[in-house]
């Protein structure tokens, strides 16, 4: 597992945002818009092993599944398919390994929790400072049981003295959900002044909520045959 | 597999209690018992390959599921997962070489024994003259085989010449027996005067237990995914 | 994982084809036509951990499944077996480096996209001024997933600094289409003025087609035993 | 996997019995009959990467499943698990690596062979000579294929020069049957004058049949939870 | 995987036969014959991960699965177990590299053809010059796929600049096919001169095939128990 770098940015304390694909895709929702209006460059990628080995198209150039768009503030890290469980960990000990020298100001998990609707955003943070921050944004999650990156992320930023923050917006269910995102999306807006346009994120939502739909969809269905061999393109 | 340690412990010859999920969780509620009585401070996690990615939340700051909680005199192991079978005998031999430099005094491995009541406490110990005073608080468990991490870590503490003995407590059957807990507790305040209340935990049993109940089936839940790629948050 | 060289060819700027088996096997289809007409040398072949132990025998001579063919202007990438998933991002890296030293002026992967017909060829590439020319012969690919070898193929010449388009030729469906892989030869010969026999492609379409059915289901019938202990000839 | 010692003992050219879990059970009750009789010491264990983690309690304290003991003329290795097939090979290696040094006069492997009844021993030897004076008090197995690790061992300790024959007592079926252990026992006795009381053992027949059934089934439960994450004590 | 040599013979560019079991076991019946006629020496065997733990016995005495017998011309390898597929490749290089200091003359590999009859008997070559002889005795196998060690070994002795032949038997079926040995037997004959006997083989045709069925059922039972924990002798 390495990160390959494809492009130079000149880093001036970044905030690392990780939106990799989880319940009710909020996160990626909320990144992708992101990514779009702040016109993020691409920046590099993750190689992992086991992943499905498929490749998004845009613009007639290949990207590889799980890549990182930055501009000298900001970084996203954005994934057309769902992180392997066993490769969580040290996914995770890469990214902070990847970005330690550039002096990452905040590491950023986004998430999602299902709770049949979408309104609240809550939040979780590896120091007791960050905390009190965070009320001023966000309901804290005080007690439960996190699956995914969101929680490894935070405990290995920890490990190595870094800040890291999780927001977990509610969401209807596993579906797609751009009004979820939408949440996320205005709570990153007042904490780090993106001014990212979320009206047009809530118009195109059900455009987007199609589109996503069908890119879930052909990933299960990858990831169904990941033990095949499937016939490729 | 590591241990990671996160806070300073200036430790005078500790006792070593191993409380990983078992029979009935009595190690687990006695321990957790003890951890927030006693107000023990967070020290550190052990690493561990294959283990599902979950993260416990506590008062909105993320923990590993593998943890130590200490303070000088007392550690406490404890865990929000079980520990695969595969894991057992390197997870036994990584526990006695993270304390094996801290003079620990003796190590205590807790357990269940399914026998339809939660009445008796069992013991077995590493050495014969362990034995000889086990007797003045517990009955000997002469014959039989034991499964899970207890034994392991009796050899282990053998093979490198270190003090050890399991506690086994009674239990209905597999599911959360705070009762069997507190027969442990009971134990092991007499041995090390440890003056933690036993009967709050037995009046606090039926809220324990739904709470207990209640992470243990998402563990399961999350367990029988395993090997598929789950949606997280 | 590593390749074997065979025979020596004193390359000139080689343009190296990869024709591993996909949808429709319009690229193998169109390569066997390739290898064919311009009487190819057999180059070498790649070793591969975890493919079926077959052996392709022509004129009495055995041939290892994995293989290259080549004159000293261009390479092309053969194979009886479908390359399994695991092993693509791999072979693209040996690939790229088998080839690194013999100044290769341009990577192409053949392919196919099941489009209910035989008409478009549809092409990506890993560079900005490749897709402008790529323009002059096909219609440009802007979004989608790709599955297969031929992304994964692109974005490793990228990172080791090689020019590579995919060539995606429409195909009725997962069945042999040697009118989809006529299609390709027609703009391989545009592009670099091959002079392949198109014509008597699509005239022996059905008895080529009806020969690799006949491989094909040998293929998917000793993949569906791999795990088994089959009876070897 | 290795071998740890526990004890020291002064050998005298021992002879190394290996009694692991067979057919009828007839090496495990015979070996255990001599332990017994003759008082041997623990002497050590083997560490195997994939046996079930379980312990065996003796009054009041544990033991791990693959175990020898020993006296300075006489080595019995036991265990309480049945040997993956996949450890035996390298079992065998490591069993005679770990007693080269100790002048070991021969090795003897135990096993039993279905026949529907339980009556005569029978014997193979890693060389000719051994075969001669085998002859003297059992039958020769002259043509056959064994399972498990009696062949194995005999012939890893011929690559290292050391002497060995197998001793395999005929039994009823696969369910455990002293009295095939007691006519294994008779045959040690009479080869090695070991003067164990056999008479005992076959009048204790019934007794140890239904603890050695219970503990059978008690590993043939944990076997088969081997994949899944079991409740332990 | 390594060859662990038993005894000295002073090679005399030799021929190496490889008949390991396959289709119709014809292979197999030929060596069997040979070994027997020519009263070849146990020279050595083979030691595989992941075979089978079982061990033939003949005259009271173990051999491992996979073992050759030599005198100073030849070599044949034979094999009690089918040899697992992902084996295959280094057992192949593993068998070029154990004789490639004694000379070799030629690797010749055994194998058969599914064909409904046993008459034909059909060749490949890794070489040109080797096919023209080839003729003289067998008919060419021009084109088609095999599956196996066969191909394999040919493509390795290439690689390693050794000649090898494989010669094919139509076989009835999978089943034991005595009247294919015989005549894949008589092709050796008249190439080697070796003088044996084949009319006895005929003869004994059904004997033979009434045991080796009985070996290959045993096998088959044995491989189907593999990831279990069989009972074992």
């Amino acid at each position: 597992m390495k990160f390959i770098k494809k492009n130079d940015i000149d880093f001036d304390e970044p905030i690392i945002i990780e939106a990799f694909p989880g319940t009710g895709l909020v996160g990626s929702i909320a990144a992708y818009q992101i990514i779009k209006e702040l016109k993020l460059k691409y920046f590099g990628y993750f190689e992992i092993e086991g992943i499905p080995p498929i490749t998004t198209i845009e613009n007639g150039t290949p990207y590889p599944p799980v890549r990182a768009y930055a501009n000298k503030n900001l970084v996203i890290l954005f994934s057309d398919v769902i992180i392997p469980p066993n490769s969580i960990n040290r996914l995770a000990e890469l990214i902070v390994k990847t970005f330690s020298d550039n002096k990452p100001k905040l590491f950023v998990s986004l998430g999602g929790l299902i709770a049949g609707k979408s309104e609240k955003v809550f939040g979780i943070a590896n120091k007791e400072k960050l905390l009190e921050n965070l009320k001023n944004y966000v309901e804290i999650f005080n007690f439960g049981v996190l699956g995914g990156i969101s929680g490894n992320l935070l405990i290995k930023c920890d490990d190595n003295g870094f800040d890291a923050i999780a927001l977990l917006a509610e969401t209807v269910g596993v579906r797609p959900d751009p009004r979820g995102g939408a949440n996320l999306l205005e709570v990153l807006n007042k904490m780090f002044n993106l001014n990212v346009n979320v009206e047009s994120l809530i118009k195109e939502a059900e455009n987007i909520e199609n589109k996503l739909k069908e890119l879930a969809e052909q990933h299960l269905k990858m990831m169904s045959k990941k033990k095949e061999y499937p016939m490729y393109i």
